[in-house]
């Protein structure tokens, strides 16, 4: 059973007309689908960043929607196009390592190629997929169509890697800073049962380009303006944030630079 | 009666997911919500700026529509969460301050304490709450469920000062530019009924950093173009302009600048 | 038939209220409109961009689809406000060259001035008739209102030049950049059927600030990672891309900048 909903993530942006197309072409296709723009500013290519955020949206969707995610360097090319089927959601992304995260959680995938032309429009370019191919197959998808009709199941699929943290000594873990907000909030990728687990041996402590941040705070007005802090972040990772300030400004964050993670004594 | 409209009202930007999971919790709780964009770019924890563009908005959209208003730079701390039934809308905001030109405008307010979790999601993060508590809120709010549910009456709130203009001498008043537009056009805290009266004794002259602009025109075009002059901008407020340019760059306005209105003999 | 989509394309950006107010009084008209924002990011008055950027929209959305167009700097001055019904679609936009294009392509316009106020709302701004006589009277046309309704039937309108290339030599053609978008790629106004024409005595050469491209790919990967290409863009028109690079950067292209296309042996 579908919900009509359909989420779209890209690194489309908004300056185009590339996600209204979209909306027209599921739109012609289910008069009643509900879009949701998850998010249209991945930075360009990168299929990580795509991977990550569609993790940590899936469960604030109910289950029948169908996710479209298209940040697909590789249009044009032989690259696949898959459909997730999982837990009553589908989704629809490049065979390029964007669905690493969503398949880590199944241990038999549902997974189809599309390739019935049936679902695709009539011309299609060698540039603009995101309209010409995932459009229509979701427009599809959201009326009902059983995700094998698009083509053929399919058992291999790209893997990405680097997502997790690595244990480097007994007790400390290194990973990374992998978002950096509007607001400069820095979201790593330290899991909060990774935190719970070091919380429990003492005080968590993070390192981060020669600082040390300890504790874990419930809210950004418990240490005083322009202090950094440690929160367990909405997304379910450990954030470093600055009260009414920017930490990736005045800790001078990049995504990408490595933290590391331990408990010490309180 | 509620009509499905739900507006959101952020600074959130587009940069994140964080608007589209807003957009997630609201639909999966009520399918057939409305949901509008009204802006998601407030500067980040700019409070006035938002109890601004909400007052501006309102009359644009029909009774029964929920607005939900969510600059809050207290989030996780122990600021309130109010909802505001007045005229048929209902608002939801954080006590900050947010909803004071709103509550201008009602002399007995009905306005009520978000205390209520069977109307918050399962798991409420201390750095999320337009997820958590004001997204679910308002997807139930769409749906008919009556402001009282969410939890008990309160009488007081936060009040911001300073929104409008003072009479500094006999007829003259001094305000300041409020906002100022992607076109480069700059509002003031100026609205038409002073305009009307201080048009009644002669021309409207705003003096604004050294310069002096003269009478209240129709239209951009009624002056040549590259040139400065002054209209009843579409929120109501004295708006300063410059046809086809723009009035920020070329009168080097800031947010915030003081301006003074008079009239002047003809 | 109307089918309840409406399509909003301005240059009024994301930064401000003005797109969530259109939104508002569209849905207090039609509680069931379908709305699509097509483009805010028009930069600002640049009516040729939105003439084309409509024109290459229209494809994909349906036949009963109302399409508002807001670039108007002459917003507030005498300039009219037509609407076009054209194939089952219907166009509201400034008489000021931007339906141009989709005039273009009918030999004898349905064509009709807005004047009617009973479609308007009761107070009419001087400088947002987006909100205050587009958007009401898009809500009207979605419910089924006949374009009729809204004014007398017009024969004439503001026609734009310059969309087209022109032959300046036998076999060959000079064009220009016409956009820009966020990958770096460049649309120029080469279509496709003069490249075809083109491709048929050989191979199509573009020639753009002292470089010349030759050869039209079929996918970004059919050169190395970081040379640039010419495809059939996903618009219909000859495009300069990169693989994996931006176009715009690397070959410092900009809009409006001159390109010659002709055909030499292969």
């Amino acid at each position: 059973m579908r919900t009509n909903i359909v989420t779209l993530l890209t690194d489309f942006g908004w300056e185009d007309e590339y996600v209204g197309l979209m909306h027209g072409v599921i739109l012609s296709i289910n008069r009643s689908a509900r879009l949701v723009d998850l998010c249209h500013q991945i930075p360009r290519g990168d299929v990580r960043r795509a991977a990550w955020m569609l993790a940590w949206a899936v469960g604030y969707f109910p289950r029948g929607t169908v996710h479209v995610a298209v940040v697909d360097p590789g249009v044009g090319s032989d690259r696949r196009i898959l459909c997730l089927a999982h837990r009553g959601h589908l989704f629809l992304a490049p065979d390029n390592g964007l669905l690493t995260l969503l398949l880590e959680r199944v241990s038999r995938p549902r997974l189809y190629e599309l390739r019935n032309r049936a679902y695709a429009l009539e011309e299609v370019s060698h540039t603009f997929h995101g309209r010409d191919l995932f459009a229509p197959a979701a427009g599809h998808l959201s009326k009902g169509l059983p995700p094998s009709r698009l083509g053929p199941r399919v058992g291999s699929f790209v893997r990405m890697k680097g997502f997790h943290p690595v244990q480097v000594q007994p007790g400390v873990f290194r990973g990374q800073v992998i978002h950096l907000d509007r607001f400069g909030n820095a979201t790593t990728n330290l899991p909060q049962r990774l935190l719970q687990r070091l919380g429990k041996k003492g005080l968590v402590e993070l390192r981060v380009g020669g600082r040390r941040i300890r504790g874990i705070r419930s809210s950004y007005s418990a240490v005083p303006k322009g202090r950094s802090l440690l929160v367990l972040g909405s997304r379910g990772y450990l954030e470093l944030s600055v009260n009414q300030g920017s930490a990736a400004e005045i800790l001078r964050l990049r995504e990408g630079m490595p933290v590391t993670v331990a408990s010490v004594s309180k």
